[in-house]
């Protein structure tokens, strides 16, 4: 496992499953992260994707993109990245379940950044309060009291993270969903995790007091963040230093040949902002993985040399 | 037929199948001009199409296209343009059929710009003789003996073109394929047809001397314009005054939102660049309809205050 891959793609989505058909057939080592459940086609039903007729289930045409990627020799593994780093020879990720993995090249094409609540309260304290960023905010919450909502490795993680930074941390969640590794860190820690409910209401005066649970209890706090899903493309993208869009930090900037300013790095479908559609995520993938893999050639001959 | 489309798509690949697609989603009238027997997908065997299993062939998939196509309710003609104009609301385009169409956006869908006769000669005296693109190059052939080769309306059209220039116009051709309207300007012109045959090599000393028929037969000449297909995407985006990349002068310019460098005008697919593949082609062909039909509201918007 800790042999260097040529290209990582992280998402399962019609992005990073294009990336990995086009990446594997330049004869490179893949790897394809997430999961298929997790991609937003998932429960879609598409009519709309040229070429296929009739109406279609997100799940069917993802099972189907698996087996595409599976039959080109792409490796697969159902697990969340947590952490990126660059080194010497590419990028380092560690994953959910404690594994690291290291590669050459790198394909963010893990989705849309911010998975909203949708609860009263949150539209209006967002920025006051109500952040969905633990890497960039949790400073903002020295010795504050703050919980975080989602059930998870986005949440967890960024719950321990905050215990290095708030006084108190709350998790909320419906029931926790994540490694046994993951899992057994937060038991250690000194997060107050609060299973079997959710949040219905986000309130306060000029910024975030107090959040409501489903039982109606209200707990008293400074900070909500709102971590469902994995983790935050924008945050592992941050991790790197990679530019986000200017106008509205939540896309990763890209060119036409899906680059990003870190040499090796490339983003491809919703995370690189609109249109929200499977077509343009398929149109990226193809480009981003065919750029990763030219890029993992090239390091592989100046390595031998 | 003489009423403004809002968008009109140049080409029945799978860029302008998804092109069309989506600007006909957003409630716009749509024409899609192009045969799918002339797509470079036609006859391909595809299997990295993300999301559809197994081996389709290319008519498989580009029938499949058309479906959704004319069931999403844009209207189709298998027709193939000649010419493209601007004027004071968009743009007229004149069709091999003598119909002229107008419309306020424009998308280029049509494909690779430069099919290949692959004969001897023919690589070696490009530029010396030898032209993809008689709007371009017709100037250096005044009064001068050229041959036109090519079976469709392209080469019709560019034979008639040259009769303006050059002093002698041969067309050869294994048979025309072209509307009736076309092939009877061709007979009233000077352009002298020689059917049946094909072009098997290209000679010359420093430029283009010669061209050797499949029966062994030389003509004399100066000139030799390979119009294979339709007309030239290169052709027809000049007489727009698109700009064209600055590296190999062959593919139409375009920034992420697939937008030319004139307003209302964009171009999906091949004609934009590598990779040549369906993916990309359907990704750019989704955002070039979202935009044109988008500049068409905008436009009608205008002419209606
Ligand atoms: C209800 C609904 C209906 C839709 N209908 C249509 C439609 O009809 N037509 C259409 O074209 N589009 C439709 N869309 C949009 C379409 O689903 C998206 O554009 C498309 O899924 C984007 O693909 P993607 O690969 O960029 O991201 P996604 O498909 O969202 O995939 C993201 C992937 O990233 C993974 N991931 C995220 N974070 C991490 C992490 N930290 N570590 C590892 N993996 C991670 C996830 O597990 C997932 O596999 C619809 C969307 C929704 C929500
Ligand atoms: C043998 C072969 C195998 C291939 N295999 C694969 C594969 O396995 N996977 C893959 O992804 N890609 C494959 N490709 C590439 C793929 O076919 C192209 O990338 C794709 O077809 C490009 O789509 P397009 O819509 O841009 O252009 P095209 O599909 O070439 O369509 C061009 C359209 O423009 C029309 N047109 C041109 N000029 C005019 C005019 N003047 N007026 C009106 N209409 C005009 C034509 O009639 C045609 O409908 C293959 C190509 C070939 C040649």
């Amino acid at each position: 496992m800790n042999e260097r891959k040529d290209v990582v793609i992280i998402g399962a989505g019609p992005a990073g499953i294009q990336a990995a058909i086009h990446a594997v057939r330049k004869k490179c080592d893949v790897l394809l992260l997430g999961r298929i459940e997790r991609s937003a086609l998932f429960s879609a039903h598409v009519e709309n994707y040229a070429c296929v007729a009739g109406v279609k289930t997100g799940e069917e045409l993802l099972l189907a993109g698996l087996d595409q990627v599976k039959n080109f020799g792409a490796h697969l593994m159902e697990d969340d990245v947590l952490k990126v780093h660059q080194d010497d020879e590419g990028f380092g990720l560690e994953l959910e379940s404690g594994v690291t993995v290291f590669t050459r090249s790198l394909i963010f094409a893990n989705g849309t950044a911010r998975k909203k609540l949708k609860v009263p309260g949150e539209k209006e304290f967002f920025g006051k309060g109500v952040s969905y960023c633990v890497d960039c905010d949790a400073n903002f919450f020295r010795n504050a009291t703050v919980a975080v909502i989602g059930n998870a490795s986005a949440a967890i993680d960024g719950a321990l993270t905050l215990t290095g930074y708030a006084g108190k941390v709350y998790l909320i969640n419906r029931e926790l969903m994540a490694s046994k590794e993951l899992i057994a860190k937060l038991e250690e820690s000194s997060v107050e995790n609060i299973s079997g409910t959710w949040v219905t209401e986000i309130a306060g005066q000029d910024a975030v007091q107090t959040i409501v649970l489903e039982n109606g209890e209200q707990l008293a706090l400074d900070g909500v963040f709102v971590e469902l899903g994995a983790k935050g493309a924008m945050e592992l993208a941050l991790e790197l230093g990679i530019q986000l869009d200017l106008d509205t930090m939540s896309h990763i900037d890209t060119n036409k040949k899906t680059e990003t300013n870190v040499p090796g790095v490339y983003a491809a479908g919703d995370i690189t902002g609109h249109p929200y559609q499977m077509a343009k995520a398929v149109g990226e993938g193809c480009i981003a993985g065919m750029e990763a893999a030219n890029f993992a050639k090239k390091q592989k001959r100046k390595d031998k040399s």
